[in-house]
Parts: structure tokens; sequence; C-alpha cells
């Protein structure tokens, strides 16, 4: 893990929601979104370069960011971001897990490598970073984790045992979460995200799916946003664990 | 069906919001909420009196409402209600339905006649008007319908095969009615409220459970109409069918 | 309710399975399955005259059958042909609840009277057999009662709000019943069946589908039987609530 | 992974049902129930030493049995397993998959090791023996692939966010493979046990637990064994992805 270069300094008792997976979709509009609002949005990728776009797009936009290159699969690395962030920044209000990885295979031909690494990515990252930050909101009796989940986690397809698994073990892993966490004032929330996204692999791979965007057939990754940021705002008498979206032509 | 006395006039181009079932509560606070936002609230009770309070305050508040006496089991009321607030109001944007009938009883000792009224009340009632306002929302290719469900609505209980199997019943309508007009432009949601909520009846029947309210620990009727109003705002892209709601230290 | 003038005589101590909807196929079948272990099978519909050939079949077979003509949906009918199975034949050791009333409908054009009838058939009728049942089963601290369920009973689908509304309503009440009946000995159990049944109504309706048999593609009603007969016998220390059913080539 | 000494001789064509995770209790019972039909029941723990009383056992009551000691999560010891069950035994009809790793933990203490190596036993071992047996399977158009689940397969729990994960994954793994196999002749079930089992852990660890075996109230591994052997048989146009299994009086 190291500290990018293109960080701006910031007081240590910013409010912070970090953003694992700050992808140039969904997780950079979450940040973006959190960020509007006064929080420094620390994301994290694996690799340093392609977080400075949506660095210098926060800053530049008046909010406060800052990019770590972390590989969120590494116990050793995810501690010591957590870590690294309580100490130089500030508390974690805020935790979004947003990696993905969804590879279809059939069961036949899927390899261990594959089915092992997705889950890696998809959820034993989510498991190392939330509980990190768990340990640190737990004792103030406040905070927000926030999974990416996907239809796949909670319905099994053919060609999707891999994706499906990992998923799954996500939103168990969520609502486990919730269960223990919630009385002690920890909101967990796992949003179920069913249908295509603005991204640019949608564009490229599916161009009919992508030319139903004109219809507002695909997700925008802002409105997805929006939704993160509703759920942290909720006050604690009626906390939602779980809401899915979908474009409302979606067939489902 | 009885139009109240106590409406206030309006322009017939008004935005609707009718909420059936718009008892102290809940309801009413969802009628407030939309009001709010510049709603007309049309608001409905079997019992015009009870209504007056709710139509006064909205209206001294410098909101817009009308009160209708309607008893939205009877095919007849509800399709003459529907009928006059199009044509008198203006087209119903909105549609909440929110009628529950919580009455346990062991499955050995459960009446046939309060078996077929908590139906009559909690799921027909919201056949009746949800397909009334359809109707109309389909032709103008836009719409929201908001369906107040239970965590009975998600799984049975002992002492509780009546309530559950009308709550079923409305989600199976609500996520039936999602799946056919979503995708001719009506948003369908269905609201699952997990939780006892800040009522006269709790604070009467269930004073210990009350008495969580110093912790939070029972929904604000306010918090909750939050919800329908966010429900309601969502973009078509990214719509939302179900959400739950819970204090956060309820055992779910 | 009328008893049918084909019935053969038998001691009133017989071991009863009573199936409430003996069509020509699955209720028949199970009828069936259940008079080739010993018990007196005792099987209504709404006219006599149709279950005549059923009991005919059981009895040539050298099995005991009884029809009884008895509207399912009406209460003193109910009580009555309850009462009189329990005091002129013997004790109700099953029930087996299996009346459906599949009639897809967009919800636009869905009218109240078909929506309540479908309802009535397929859920109120479940829980005022059951309830009767129940009440004697309790007594004797044993006893079995299985209802017909089907992939509606899970979820909702585009012209089908009623009919899912009434099977989600009938698994919430299969599964309250469990939960409050199980710990006093009765074994209630929900079968969700997924697919097309060989019957008449598949073969004239839908001949495409039907021509699925020859590979299997469609239900053997005797096969779905045999699965009622298998609930019914498992041991009190591990005992199925539910199970579903459908061919190897069915999509889901 | 080393064939382990003490098995008998048998022809290459037997009918081979292989248990993974064949410990004393369900997976040794389902061994049993296979064997009593003639199968040839080949047996896996990790130590060799354990199979042998079950061998032992199966061979003296007349049956067929062989013993492996097999590390289930290593990929090359599952494909050597799996080829030389196929090459020397015989084709492996059907093969179930029970091995468990129910360990609560707070999510606070949960360490990155133990949610891995859950994972790791109750998921990825699955995963690679059925998908070298489904390979095979395929290719014949006909076997059955059985696994064992738990409740925290459908439900998140506090303190059991790593089985609840793993079990869910599990879940999605043999819902995944019901949907892609089912149509190519593959028959996948899943089995939610739902309570404790008649083990020596519960006896020695939960003896109030135990104390409940006078009144069926924990589940018989015999009568756990049954059902599988039970889906096994099942014609191909009615088949069973999941059932649940629990003991009569227990709460859920």
């Amino acid at each position: 893990m190291t500290d990018t270069p293109f960080t701006s300094p910031v007081p240590p008792a910013a409010r912070v929601a970090l953003i694992i997976g700050a992808g140039d979709a969904t997780g950079g509009a979450i940040a973006k979104r959190f960020a509007r609002e006064g929080y420094m949005a620390c994301v994290t990728r694996r690799s340093a370069d392609k977080l400075q776009p949506l660095v210098d797009e926060i800053t530049t936009a008046g909010g406060q960011a800052r990019g770590f290159a972390s590989d969120a699969r590494k116990e050793e690395d995810v501690v010591a971001l957590i870590e690294q962030i309580e100490r130089e920044v500030g508390p974690i209000e805020v935790l979004v897990f947003n990696i993905g990885a969804n590879v279809p295979c059939s069961i036949l031909e899927e390899t261990a490598r594959k089915y092992f690494k997705i889950w890696e990515m998809a959820c034993f990252s989510g498991f190392l970073n939330a509980r990190e930050v768990a340990k640190r909101q737990v004792q103030r009796g406040r905070g927000t984790i926030l999974f990416t989940g996907a239809t796949a986690g909670t319905r099994g397809a053919a060609g999707f045992a891999a994706f499906a698994g990992a998923k799954h073990a996500l939103r168990a892993l969520a609502q486990s979460m919730a269960r223990e966490l919630g009385p002690r004032g920890i909101h967990v929330g796992h949003v179920v995200v069913d249908g295509a996204i603005d991204t640019e692999f949608i564009r490229t791979q599916f161009p009919e799916r992508y030319a139903l965007k004109d219809q507002d057939g695909i997700l925008n990754p802002d409105h997805i946003a929006e939704n993160y940021w509703y759920l942290h705002q909720q006050p604690r008498d009626a906390w939602t664990f779980e809401l899915d979206l979908r474009p409302y032509m979606e067939t489902w």
C-alpha cells in the first residue's frame, strides 16, 4: 500500500468516507457524492495511477479527496490502510465496499484459481475492510458500512456459480454484521444493483444494451450513488438494511 | 363515499398524492410529507371525522389537502373515489396504500370472518385502489404506487396466519404490478416496516416497548414517511422495488 | 355438502387421508397413493359426479375410498364435512389441500370478483379445511397437513397478481401453521410445484408443452403424489416443511 | 491423497456413491444408506484412520465400501481422487458433499485465516469436488450431486458471518449448478439441515440440547440420510432442488 502523491493536505479531524474499489463508475460517483457533502473522500484502487483523475475531479470541484493504492485482498494492506486513515485523516464515518468481479463461466470450465479470485475480490476483501472499520466504529458507537450487492447475491444462475457464490457470501456478511452491529450503533446496508450500469465496459462490450441509455434503460452511476448517501443519512430509528435498484424497463 | 366538508378549494390541475388509510401515524405523516412538496394530499379513512385534524394540520401549514371518507374495501366506493379525484382535483401522481390489520390469533381459534376481514382490509383494498389508479397512470406513462408492507409479508409466524397471509398477498400484488407496470413507466414499491411505530396504540398497549422511544427504539412516522418521498423521487433508471425499515436496536 | 351414494362401507376406525380438491391429476394421484398404503381416501370436489370414477378406481384396486361433494369455500360445509368424517369414517391422519386457481390476467383488467374468487378457492378454502382438521389433530398430538403450492407462491409475476397473491397467502398460512403446530406434533408441509403437469388441460391448451412429455418434460401426477406420501412418513425428528418439484429440463 | 489399505476388492463397474466428508454422523449415515442399496460407498476424510470403522461397518453388513484419505480443499487431490475412483472403482453416480465448519465468532474478532478456512472447507471444497464429478456425469447424461446445507445458508446471523458466508456461497453453487446441469440430466440438490444433530459434539458440548433426544428433539443422522437416498431416486420429471429438515419442536 502506498500513499499516492497527489493528495491534498487535510486536517486530521476530517470526517472520512472511505470507498474501497473507487472505479470509474459507481465507486467514483459515490466518492463524489460524499465529497459534495463535505466528507473527505478516501478512495482506493489497486493502482494509484487510476485514482488521480478522480481525486483531481473532486478537489477541482472544491471537495477533499485522497487516493490510496491498496490491495483490498491483503490483510496487512487493509490493516495498515485503515490505521493510517484513522491516524492521519480522521475517523472513518462511512465505509463503502464496491469491488465486483462478474466473470461468467460454465461450472464445467471454471478454474479453481478463478473461482477463488472472484470470491477473494468480491467477498474476502469486503470482510477484511469491514472488520477493520467496524472495530473503530463500535468504539465510537456510530458509523455506516455499505456493500454493493447484485442480483447474483440473491439467486444462483447457470454460468454464474463463482460470482453468485461470492455475492451470496458478501450478502451473508452484510446481514450478519447488520444483526450484530446494529444494536451497537453501526448502520450496515446492502444495495442490490440489478441491471447494466453506464460504464465503458457496457458501452464497448454490450452496445445493444448501452443503446438503451437514451431511454434510461441502464443505471446512471450518480443515481446509484444517491442511494448510498440516502442510506447514510437515515436516522437510527428507521434504518434500511437492503434496497434494490434497477431500470424501470428491466425484466426481473 | 362522501366528500368531507372541510376541504379547501383547489385548481383541478393539482398534482395529487392519494393516501389510502391516512391514520394518525404513518399515513398522516406521508400525507404531510407530500403536501410539503406541493402535492395536493388526498387522504382517506372510513370515517370523515377523523380526517379533519389531518386536513387542518396540512392546510394550516400552508399545504393543500382534501379528506375523503371512503371504504377502501368496496369496489364501487373505490371506483367513484378515483374517478372523482381525477376529475375534480387532478391526476393522481402518487398512490400510497397504507391499511394494516395486525390482529394475532392462534390458527386454532381464528374465525373465518376475521381471517377474511384481515385479508379484505390489508390486501383486497390494496388491489382495488392500485388497479383503479394504475389504469390512469399507464395512460399517462408515469406515476408511483407504494405499498406499506411488514415483516409478516416475508415470513409466516405462529399466531399470525391471517395477517401474514394478507401481507404476503399484498407483497405478491406489489411485485406482480412492479414487473408488469415498470416497463410502462409506473414505479411500484413496497416498504417493509419491521418494528413498533410511535403510535397511540403502542404507547397504551405496549408501554415497555414504547419506553424505548428515548433510545430511538421505535420508528418515528415522519422518518418512515421520508422513505416514501424518497422512492417517489428516484429517477426511472434506478428504481427501488423494496426497502426495509427498522430501529437500529431491533432483533431480526 | 352431500355424501355421494357410491361409497363403500368402512369401519369407523379407519385411518383417513382427506384430499380436498381431488381432481383428475394431482389430487387423484395423491388419493390413490395413500389408499395403496391402507388409508381410507376421503376425496372431495364441488360436484359429486366427477368423484365417482376416482372412488371406483381405488375400490376396484382393493383400496378404500369415499367421495364427498363439498364446497371447500363454505365454512358450514367444511365444518360439517370434517365433523362427519371424524364421526363416521375415522380420525383424519392426513389432510391434503390441493385446490388451485391459476387464471392469469393483466392487473389492469383484473376484476374484483375474479381476484376474490381466486383467493377464496386457492387460499381461504385451505384455511377453513386446515383449521378444522388441525383442531382435531392437536387433541391427538399427531397428524399431517400438506398444501400444494406453486412458484407463484414465492414470486410475483406480470399477469399473475391474483394467483400469486393467493398462493403467497397459502404459503404464509402453511408456514405460520408449521411454526405454531409443529411443537404440538402436527407436521405441516408445503410442496412447490414448478412446471406443467400431465393433465388434460395442458394437453389441449398447451400442446407444444405437452409434447415434452416424451422427454419427461412435464410432471407426472403419480410422481408428485409420491412426495406427499414421503413427507407424511418422515419421522418427527427430521421433518421437511417445504420442497420444490420441477422437470429436469425446466428453466427457473 | 492416499488410498487406504483397508478397502475390499470391487469390480470396476460398480455404481459409486462418493461421500466427501464422511464423518461419524451424517456423512457416515449417508454412506451406509447408499451401500444398503447396492452402491459402492466411496468415503473420504482427511485422515484415513478415522474412515476404517465406517468401511468395516459397511462391509461387515454385507455392503461395499472404500475409504480414501483426501484433502477436499486441494485441487490436485480432488482431481486425482475422482480420476482414480472413476478408473478403478466405477462411475460416480452420486456425489454427496457433506463438509461443514460451523465455528461462530463475533465479526470484530474474526481472523482472516479462520474466515478463509471456513469458506475453503465448507464451500471451495464443494466446488472442486462437484466440478470434477459433474464433468464426468454430463458425459453420461445422468448423475446426482447433493450438498448438505444449513439455515445459515439462507440467513445471516450475529456471530455467524464466516459460516453464513460459506453456506450462502455453497447454496449459490448448488443453485447455479442445478440451473445449468439439470437440463443436461444431472440432479443437483441442496438439503437445509436446521437443528442439532445427534453427534458426539452435541452430546458433550450442548448436553441440555442433547437431552431433547428422548423427545426426538435432535436430528437422527439415519433419518437425514434417508432424504439423500430419496432425492437420488426421484424420477427426472419431478426433481427437488431443495428441502429443509428440522425436529418438530424446533423454533424457526
